[in-house]
């Protein structure tokens, strides 16, 4: 194994931020939400979107020196344009926003428009939980989801994350797509050469489809769970799309494959509650829950129950002690990100 | 078809809960949501609930003169003691707590502790949509889900209901359990001496089972899309049974199935936002990504696509043209309550 050094990662990270134009602070909240996320294992959504956010900073769809702000608010909530910035640093700024504003009135809400991908939902959640806030954060995108029958993709892989804090130090931490798979194992299939499974597919005419390489321009990945899934997803839209003034469905533009000099529009919503305004225990009576089900009785030879975000604090953990283990996709994405701005790339990344 | 005149269907339970003592207008109020759910067709979640309500009524465990009241409350937040009430007139208090909140602020919730079953969750959301507001609301439950390996259930079906007013007058309404299915299709197999498809239940040991005669008592329900589900369970009680004060997991009562004279201590979590506060376009946007989905071009001999609750809207207009077509199990429970209360069935339920 060849793990990668946490520092090492992170410098490279920020100068490859910084000679993109991003100013030190801006980077640094970046690379805070990107590499978090690759440290809880997710690395489908950290650092190796740092190349096509890179693209972006310099083909200007991106603008490196954008600053998110408030162009409306009220007691308990706060509209932003995020001023095409990285979409990291809007995010950031957004939940904290939708805190400070929590913390006076026990709940408020931050809507954000011009925005683009913001990585890992549950990144900033997780950061409301740990200031003492149940957070919840959703996103719109660029359609890929599909339905049976549907002649194409309707709504985007649209994430909903929530958190929640808790006595023991232990936030539940939840973030999923509300598509039955993420795109990203759908690739990976296809580059296999191996039929998806069941149920993750329909083509153009809507019906089933086991073939991953028609994925995504001829195929559309399903929603998780059916109509409670395409419901979610709509939810996720009317939050993240609707109610922010944000592109919506087909207006959103891909950050991967749209030209980079031009703007995505995507939308995200973000919810705070102040806990222990609303509930003065509750940081302990959250621990009792987690606990009970931690410890609750399993079959022998199974695995214990867990709370979500369990794993991706056990993964935290040992990568800082032990370093990274970077899947391949991650160390060829940051090697071509080095090769693209005359950078090194860290080492292990060659 | 022997179909039932809603008029009919309406005097006869307000007359039930009338002789259990409950006022005209908390009657009125409860009738109101149990038999709206029936007319969009949500038998599971309506009148058929109203006899299990009137033995706890009778019994104790249910107050017919409670009164929801708030205990504390902020700028956006109250928490409500149910005071026992039914859960009906105490979800529509809170509801209408949250949106009076959110009027000022742009958005609050209201957590509710000391309350029973609620009937459908997507009432009191759908309610506060006709009012324009967007809204949440959640239940936790008596434990009937489990997870593979788990040796038991661990969290109720503990329901999510989300709804948005649009300027068409459809408002989108999303509710559904958080279990991969309702126990009421559960129990029709078991009845119908059916095996269940795969992927329903485990059995004490968390072990696949296919027998429904099994459960509730030795079988557990699955959550919705496995761990993506278990985690939005895992919310809907964090936001229903610990933010509320209310009790938790398996202590939260059966109201079908525990002495009547016990109250259940279910917990409930409004939220409301108010749309134009926010977006002063809101409805004209929702309106517009509807039209575009229920537009959306589908296959030849296939379904257009539909928005969460376009059926229930086309259910309540012709059921209230053509009166109700009510299942069996519950006209059977009907006759039972005219019986248990001396009171004269209505037409087409003996």
């Amino acid at each position: 194994m060849n793990r990668v050094q946490v520092d090492e990662l992170e410098g490279f990270c920020l100068a490859a931020l910084e000679k993109c134009g991003v100013g030190k602070d801006d980077a640094a909240k970046t690379v805070q939400v990107l590499l978090t996320t690759d440290l809880w294992g997710v690395h489908t959504h950290g650092i190796k979107a740092l190349r096509g956010y890179a693209k972006r900073l310099r083909g200007g769809g991106l603008n490196p020196q954008g600053k998110p702000k408030v162009v409306a608010e009220g007691l308990s909530w706060a509209r932003v344009d995020g001023g095409s910035s990285l979409a990291m640093v809007t995010g950031l700024f957004a939940m904290e926003k939708a805190m400070e504003k929590a913390r006076q009135t026990g709940v408020a809400v931050a809507t954000v428009f011009n925005s683009c991908h913001f990585g890992a939902a549950g990144y900033y959640t997780h950061w409301a939980a740990r200031h003492g806030f149940l957070g919840m954060a959703v996103a719109n995108d660029v359609p890929s989801v599909g339905m049976p029958g549907a002649c194409g993709p309707l709504l985007g892989t649209n994430p909903f994350a929530f958190s929640a804090p808790a006595a023991d130090g232990k936030p539940m931490n939840l973030d999923f797509a509300t598509s039955v798979v993420a795109g990203g194992k759908v690739y990976r299939l296809s580059r296999e050469g191996k039929p998806t499974p069941e149920g993750w597919l329909v083509d153009l005419q809507g019906q089933p489809t086991r073939d991953p390489s028609l994925y995504p321009d001829r195929a559309s990945i399903l929603p998780m769970a059916g109509h409670k899934g395409y419901g979610l997803c709509l939810l996720v839209e009317t939050l993240s799309g609707v109610l922010t003034g944000a592109r919506m469905r087909e207006k959103v533009g891909s950050w991967m494959k749209d030209p980079p000099e031009q703007p995505t529009g995507h939308g995200h919503f973000f919810l705070a509650i102040h806990a222990e305004t609303i509930c003065p225990d509750f940081g302990k009576r959250a621990a009792e829950l987690s606990a009970g089900l931690r410890s609750f009785p399993v079959a022998s030879g199974a695995s214990p129950m867990l709370i979500p975000g369990d794993l991706e604090r056990a993964n935290e953990t040992r990568a800082r002690a032990e370093g990274l283990d970077l899947p391949l996709d991650v160390k060829e994405s940051l090697a071509g990100l080095a090769e693209d701005l005359g950078l090194k790339a860290p080492r292990g990344c060659l």
